[in-house]
């Protein structure tokens, strides 16, 4: 279908999501004489290149992609958090190097031949495990997103702050997860019929820990070994680590040193003092695990420049802690009307989903936002939404609608709508 | 299931696949006393750990994991390949850094200002697109597998050679990769009506150059950008690669510089003096494009210790270029009895798959296969089916079945079984 026919499926511009798929846009790609495309050969050419390498890098001229680091927090060392920065990935792998950091008191550098996973508690035999031992044991792996619960707090400010996709919502990322079924393991423990929960700890200084009923642990926990086929990362848990698909990310307590197994939750400090939701009326609310369904538009946003006025692409990542995401609605008139996103091929369970939208900028203001609906039919609330209820101050959980305003002159700010 | 109630499905030892989901095996777990669960803190826990950074790294523990290197081939520079550790790694996604490399004028070192992808030829326009051109267009990504055709020939020796499963099989790797579909730039050049094949050729020295009939081109070819959620690194032909989905890996030209849409084959050298298949009867077989199912055990394989007798997890990679793989089994007897082993949740189409057994070894030598079958009905051949009717040396598309035997002192070594 040619450019012209391309009629809009909602307000300002908003192409319908198969356009990209039916034609090309012509947009920046220059008409070639057939001279020039026997041009000369560029220097890179003109000789031999570099040799294989045992492992290999990013190219030099994407050394600005990183993590966005935050320092510590006042008097800690090592207590803070790094970002993925989402605004220059694509698809739904995050690289290891760049999946966001959050410790307590720092990584902890272990010597995997030392370490050893203790369970025990209100089982029937305690067992200590070693790495070693637990190559032994069947191993399962699945791609999952893990979130921070204090991912995108920032949206709380009175005002909307000007920060990157990264800075604002860089708390999550998604990896292929490998490793042995907690449940395995605690079948030849054995758990005493009193038995209703466990309480993980970390190997850290901070000595992590949460608690965890025991019906989660039976349904999906792992204990990870493995992040995107490799032995995990000592910043994501080296040498293992718990994992609790789609589950608040702090609870996937990572340098994994012992599992007890309690009859009741153990309060412990890291979901007592932290890691609870205060409401308005003076109730804390604790144990709020499952991660909401969310979305945001990863490009364009915040740092990044828009070109001149013509079709662009929008996309994003969307996902939810109760399965899979059936939907992706993209606004480009600050939500007066929506139209359905293309998903990339893989949609996978408790795992990010690519969305994607063509939109014709007409180079007027605009505002651009994203609304995902998962497989149980939950719909991301509006930021008001979020908000009602709450006390002030309260920032785990946000999942609101993110909203991004694009000015005459191509720069994308944060903006409440 | 208690440990004696496993009764084997398969010879020698083969246990059934839910085996390891059903019950642990006790395999060198210890069994702790209630004083010793509270053992001393170690070290790493006793003071703040490591602050957050840019870039993640794996622990310096893991440093022997590693790409295996081969030199350049006598008189060049860069012409070479190195290999996926693939014994050490689990899951189906292969680390970036660890993708296997075979590159034949080394990795030129391009700048992605400078760099242009010309389509020409047999077009209504032809056009030239930077990288940030494409960024306009739609992007799909996906997670599939790329296989030298080269891979494993090192199987073609009289005898069989002692190396390690990543020295003989390593040239397969899987990624998710990301791009534009190349039939919708084709759609902005316009393909005049005798266009039949395309040229693709890269921006290395060598000027790698393949035909690609345009019928795949449509179905699933893309220019690939993004390689596991980052752009493509260098070695991987950063800034921009072909990428066709199950076909031999040289065809999937990386630093892509041309398109030519041409009327026939441009029978390059690329595709003559090499990756064409010489048959006894002196017929070259050309044009061998698809990647036929294949499978090998990863560990235990040569270069592995087994420790003492018991149960032992048997895992491995499958894959096809025809799509899915539908099943792959398992002996533990040299070939006599086969069982069914358990594939990994993400089962994808032209995507390595992930599949586990479980063995009791019980001490004596044993000779252990893997044999895939895919959704098509295609099932892997064995060593000497492969090898019917082909001219000697003739080593590309070797997808034979592999055998390992164990030892009685644990040791794996590669025979033909």
């Amino acid at each position: 279908m040619a450019d012209e026919d391309s009629s809009p499926v909602a307000g300002n511009g908003l192409l319908d999501r198969r356009f990209f798929l039916k034609a090309g846009v012509a947009s920046g790609a220059a008409l070639m004489s057939a001279q020039a495309c026997s041009a000369d050969r560029p220097a890179w050419m003109r000789g031999p290149g570099a040799p294989m390498s045992g492992q290999g890098a990013p190219s030099e001229h994407e050394a600005y992609v990183k993590r966005y680091e935050i320092g510590s927090q006042p008097g800690t060392t090592g207590a803070g958090a790094s970002r993925t920065p989402l605004e220059f990935l694509d698809g739904i792998i995050t690289p290891s190097r760049l999946h966001f950091e959050r410790h307590h008191s720092g990584i902890p550098a272990i010597d995997p031949d030392e370490h050893r996973l203790v369970i025990h508690g209100l089982v029937d035999r305690p067992l200590s495990f070693s790495v070693d031992s637990l190559s032994r044991y069947q191993t399962v792996s699945r791609i999952q997103f893990l979130e921070c619960s204090g991912n995108s707090g920032a949206l709380l400010a009175a005002e909307p702050v000007q920060r990157s996709c990264s800075q604002l919502h860089g708390l999550v990322s998604a990896s292929e997860w490998g490793g042995v079924p907690l449940s395995v393991l605690l079948q030849e423990t054995g758990i005493k019929p009193e038995g209703k929960w466990i309480v993980a700890s970390g190997a850290d200084a901070a000595v992590m820990s949460r608690s965890v009923p025991l019906e989660k642990v039976l349904d999906d926990a792992i204990v990870a070994l493995y992040q995107n086929g490799e032995r995990l990362r000592p910043s994501n848990g080296y040498p293992m680590r718990l994992f609790l698909p789609g589950w608040e990310g702090n609870m996937s307590v990572k340098w994994l040193r012992t599992i007890k197994v309690v009859d009741q939750p153990a309060m412990t400090k890291d979901e007592t003092s932290k890691y609870s939701d205060l409401q308005d009326d003076g109730v804390a609310r604790l144990f709020t695990f499952p991660m909401g369904v969310k979305s945001v538009i990863t490009s364009p946003s915040h740092g990044l420049q828009m070109g001149d006025p013509g079709v662009y692409r929008i996309s994003g990542i969307a996902w939810t802690g109760a399965g899979k995401i059936k939907r992706v609605e993209v606004s480009a008139d600050g939500g007066k009307s929506w139209a359905d996103a293309a998903l990339d091929e893989h949609v996978l369970s408790k795992c990010l989903t690519r969305f994607r939208s063509a939109w014709r900028w007409d180079g007027s203001s605009a505002v651009i936002l994203s609304r995902a609906t998962d497989e149980a039919g939950n719909v991301q609330p509006t930021r008001d939404a979020v908000l009602t209820g709450r006390a002030n101050g309260t920032f785990y959980h946000y999942n609101g609608v993110q909203a991004w305003r694009i000015d005459r002159n191509g720069e994308v700010s944060n903006v409440y709508a």
